[in-house]
């Protein structure tokens, strides 16, 4: 937790809240381009919309992975020029590809002849990139089920993006979000050179590769550091492009605001149900449906702090009458055995992925505060 | 769908919408009463807090369980008296419980000593009832891992309430949500009604049954009718407590509104994105993260329809680039072979449980459109 995190929080603001360190989105910005100076920044929206963020962002002229038309007008509003906007969700309603084509957006996503149809009748003249299905091993928010095509399926597409009035620029492919390990990329990138090569000589060149996020923070375990990832990607670049290299575009999110931010909740319960527990039931006032969805299967691990003192294990749960509301049951978490309703737990590196999934309204229970300081 | 819904759809929208038509939540209250003429109907206001069900139903007379304070807040707008409000949540705030108990809410669920004495503190005199958990066996959305305690602790904390100035009122059970069989309220009764003799015998003679909600909705498949739910528990509450029955409660919330409100949903894209694709993937733009929470592990499966022709298989998708947001993939779903992006489809018996899921603003989607005709 960064100072003024920890001075803001002893203010006692009301609880649930996230609240986030913009100097640090500032620091994460500046390592991601030390770690990757030959590469185009595109921030990923979703992972936290929020104006103060995309504001410092697009002041330091970072690109921007929009994901819908609601997202790239955010980053419009916050001084970004259109040119710097990639709409990159391969699924779009064709009234947005227009709309963003008239406002400018010059790069769309897609990974079928179907989505490929539509941006030629909404957005001609546009240029594409087709994302390929990549393995996903390794990423603990795996992606690649939903989206991305094969190789050879690619190939027939980009090359009849002529023909449709566009512009074949360039390939994607994501290897999971809070992906682990440097070698999924390595893989990754040796699969799409060949189809560089290939298209080459079947006349298509390409110029843009799109390495996609996926960049992993430090939740409970260590995780690589950014210069790792930089390194290994510009190894594997320069080992299958050679000093032809095409334009890299790299589309972080978690790895731009995830370890910014910090999620205040207040205990609501600390109890036995049964008399066989043998571990506590903590229900914090925020819970799977008030922005902590990733915890699905207990997939992020997110560090989680309640003062000092002896601690024993607990299963943590949200504040709602829903059942699936459990966050942590198999995990092993220790909070204090001091711990009781009206106490204070802290959620660290919540800064990604939460503000926005909070339901608006479950429970009645309202989404929780931000505070960016 | 309902004449009324099918009417407002021909206006044609913006989708992603639900449509409910009044009349059938008027239509399922009168048919739970005829069903179950000797309960109190609590609507369990989190099925779908919106204003014009809440008015409605308050002007019949019903009761309602209350999951939060804003919810309490919610029903007494509607018109409710407190008198006839439930703190169903066995996970409360003290702030909460105390403002509730300031706005004259009577009666108050909790399932262990912790919450007993926060009960006492902030709302001395109140009326309490425990939960118990049971076999949730049967039902698709089970609750009972996260609530509830046995009926030997049960039994110690009632027989505490006294000593800390509230009143031992009653006893709960939830036998699970979309609980497709009626044996789970008969053994449930059997049980509880052994409690009410023991403590009975031991001086506290408890007032009040609440049979929890749970009560089925036709997705799919048939489900047994309200009646024979009513006869079952009517049978079983004949059988366990003779002539000397308590006041029963029950807290229908998705048998309320369920099957009065309809989803309008567009197709953002169909496509087969890989050669070996036995099936289209149909892409909507309403997913997991919009509103069908409750299709997580495909636990529930609505009817879904669009327009008529020779139908395929067919996996279906949400419009995030969240790799999660796939809403059924093992479940075999089919439709028209000529489905294509622009084309409406509608996901039925929606009412319930859907619009407050709905999260705030993830991927930049704003929630579905209300509309109550």
């Amino acid at each position: 937790m960064t100072p003024k995190i920890a001075s803001f929080l002893d203010t006692q603001p009301a609880t649930p809240c996230l609240v986030l360190d913009l100097d640090r989105v500032a620091e994460n910005y500046a390592a991601l381009r030390r770690a990757l100076p030959a590469a185009k920044i595109y921030y990923a929206v979703k992972a936290n919309p929020a104006a103060p963020i995309l504001d410092l962002l697009a002041a330091r002229g970072s690109c921007f992975d929009a994901a819908s038309l609601p997202e790239i007008e955010m980053c419009l509003a916050a001084g970004a020029p259109a040119s710097a906007i990639s709409f990159g969700n391969t699924v779009k309603k064709p009234s947005a590809i227009a709309a963003a084509h008239k406002l400018g957006v010059p790069l769309y996503a897609f990974d079928s002849i179907e989505e490929l149809e539509k941006i030629a009748a909404h957005a001609p003249g546009a240029k594409v990139y087709c994302r390929i299905a990549v393995n996903n091993e390794g990423a603990e928010w795996p992606l690649s089920k939903k989206f991305g095509t094969t190789l050879d399926r690619a190939k027939v597409l980009m090359l009849a993006a002529p023909a449709l009035g566009l512009v074949p620029h360039g390939l994607s492919f994501h290897v999971g979000s809070q992906q682990t390990g440097t070698a999924a990329y390595e893989t990754a990138i040796a699969e799409v050179a060949m189809l560089f090569t290939d298209l080459k000589a079947a006349g298509v060149e390409l110029k843009m590769l799109n390495l996609g996020g996926g960049f992993p923070i430090r939740y409970l375990s260590d995780v690589p550091e950014a210069d790792a990832f930089g390194t290994a990607i510009m190894d594997a670049m320069v080992e299958h492009f050679g000093n032809d290299l095409p334009e890299i575009l790299i589309e972080p999110g978690r790895s731009m605001v995830g370890n910014a931010g910090v999620v205040a909740s207040e205990v609501v319960l600390v109890c036995r149900r049964m008399e066989a527990d043998a571990r506590r039931w903590v229900y914090l006032d925020i819970g799977r449906y008030g922005g902590l969805a990733e915890t699905e299967g207990e997939a992020i691990r997110y560090r989680i702090t309640a003062g000092n003192g002896q601690t024993g294990p607990v299963v943590l749960a949200g504040p709602s009458c829903d059942g699936v509301d459990v966050i942590y049951e198999k995990t092993p978490y220790h909070l204090p055995l001091e711990l009781k309703s009206g106490d204070r737990v802290l959620i660290h590196d919540t800064g990604a992925y939460v503000t926005t999934y909070a339901s608006q309204n479950f429970n009645g229970f309202a989404p929780l505060q931000e505070y960016y300081v």
